[in-house]
Formats: C-alpha cells, structure tokens, sequence
C-alpha cells in the first residue's frame, strides 16, 4: 500500500499532466498542417514537359501511380482524425484526469500512426525509385526527366514524416500521463 | 472524490488486468515469429532463370532492390526488440499494477510499430510495381519472368503486417490497463 499523498504533491503532479495536455495539443495542430500541406502538395502535382505536342503528351501526375493516390488519401484521412480528436484533447486540458479518453486516444492514435506510416512510406519507396531507379529490375530514373514533378513529390513527403514524428511522441506522452495518476 | 473501492472489486480488476497481461505476453511471442518469418523468407530469396549461361546470368535476389534491405533490416529489428520486451511482459503478468515499465513499452511499442509499418509498406509499394509494373513511368512488371521470386516476395510481407496488427493491439492494451488502475 502506498502512503496517501499530500494535496501540494497531488496539485504539482496535476499540474505536469496539464503541461503535457497542452503539448499534447499543440503537437496535434501542427500535425494537422503537416498531413495537410502533404496531401495538398502531393494531390496537385503534375508536370507537362515543354516538347509535347497536341498529338503526344508528356505528362507526369501524382495520380499515374497508384501508390501516390494512397499516400493522398491517407494524409487525408489522417487529417480529418486529428481536427476531430482536438476538442478530446482540450476537453483533456481542462480534466487532466480523464482516464478512459485518453486511453481511448491511445487507441485511436496508434491506428492512425500505421496509416499515416503506412502511406508515407510507400510514397517514399516509390519516390527513392524514381530518383534511383533500379538496374536489375531495368526501371529507369523517371526523375531526369520530370525534375519538377520530382522535387515536389519529394517535397510532400516531408509534412508526412513530421506528422509521423508527431505521432510517435502523442502516444507515449498519453501513456505518460496515464501512468503518473496512479 | 472517488469514493474508496472494496477489496472484492479491487481485485476483480487486478484480476482482468492479468488476463491483458497474459494475452500481451502470447500475442509478443507470435509477433516475433512473425517478424522471424519475414525476415527469414525475404532475405534467402533468389531466383535464377533455367535459360541462364555461364555468361549471361538471369537471376533476381532480394538485395538486388533496397527497399527490401530495408524491409529485412526492420523485421529483424523489431523481432530482436520483441524478444527483449519477453521479460518485461512476464514481470508485468506477475506485477500488474507496474505503471512506470508500462509506460516504458508503449513508447519502444510505439517506435517499433513506425518502424515495421515503414518496412512492410515500402516493400509493399515495391512488390505491387513488381506485379504490375508501371505504364507511365514504363516500368515493365517483372513478376512475369520472376514468379518463384514474386511468390517469396509476396509470402515474406504477411508475417509483417500480422506483427503490425499485433502492435496496433499491443500499444492499447498496455493503455488500457494503465487507464483502470486508477
């Protein structure tokens, strides 16, 4: 059994799980511009090159791969998860010691984690052979050609990763907060 | 203020708590051979073609493509993690109310999940081009010359992704117990 807390001890522990509310709401509304900014810049991108003809047209989109839709469409999702949870976490702001929407958070989060990873990752294989190709397969670097649409799919990854970052940070702080209130 | 709990229901709480426990422990030990699985099935995966010569060999290997050194590397991470996390999980099942080490495990969860979701996804992205190949980037599907090769491939990614569905559980769970004790 432990000792019963004194009120001063429990009023400073309150106000650390606060702290870390508050963190955990800035995160998420950066979050939100990342995954935003990615699938904007991702979903319009496209590239004509200069020597086409009304008859033959060289032309890159984002959604000529099938893998860049998907990226898309999980920043996308991702987004909207995490403009709806922020009410939950101001509502987590003002009663530090909710419990069971934080784990319902946890919950929440770390689906959202997979697919925005899951996303993100994809789109950056894709992106890797597009700058490299790969000699053995003989799929050539398209990237010397559409340096434009390259540089701005390589680019849209970057919201992505930082929202994935976030993420990995949101879960553990939550976990963190859970802990402390025993 | 909560008013205080009896000791019957106190320790039908400790009781469901050990039951999470427990099932955390057995869901880890099949994520890591899971992750074995993956790891070992990509990374003994060739393929040489019956019209190959002495001086013109055709033959495809899974480090051929990076993405998949990536994909073995972070199964074998995680696996090795996994097998770490063993002793934890059995000292949660006997001390159910350890906070702080849970906490501890959801945060290595969380990155561990980030970094096998990346691994599983990219391959993914890599193993569709495979399969279908690209029109617009004129990358040919080269699972039509390699189909012993494709079918490894293709096998190597389901015990990946049943380790990412198991971290998605595993990392609530964890959250959950923490979110009854208080």
């Amino acid at each position: 059994m432990k000792p019963e807390e004194g009120p001063i001890e429990e009023s400073k522990k309150l106000r650390v799980s606060r702290g870390i509310s508050i963190l955990d709401l800035v995160l998420r509304i950066i979050a939100i511009f990342g995954t935003l900014g990615s699938a904007v810049a991702m979903g319009t991108t496209d590239e004509t090159l200069p020597f086409s003809t009304q008859a033959l047209i060289f032309q890159a989109q984002y959604d000529d791969i099938p893998t860049f839709r998907f990226f898309v469409i999980a920043n996308a999702i991702v987004c909207g998860y995490l403009a709806i949870s922020l009410p939950m976490a101001i509502y987590h702001v003002i009663r530090t010691r909710a419990a069971k929407s934080r784990a319902l958070l946890i919950f929440l989060d770390t689906i959202m984690l997979a697919v925005l990873t899951a996303g993100a990752s994809a789109a950056a294989a894709v992106v890797y052979l597009a700058h490299k190709g790969n000699a053995s397969a003989n799929w050539l670097a398209i990237c010397q050609q559409y340096q434009n649409f390259c540089q701005r799919i390589t680019g849209s990854l970057i919201g992505s990763f930082g929202a994935v970052l976030i993420l990995i940070l949101l879960i553990p702080l939550s976990g963190l907060i859970l802990s402390r209130q025993r």
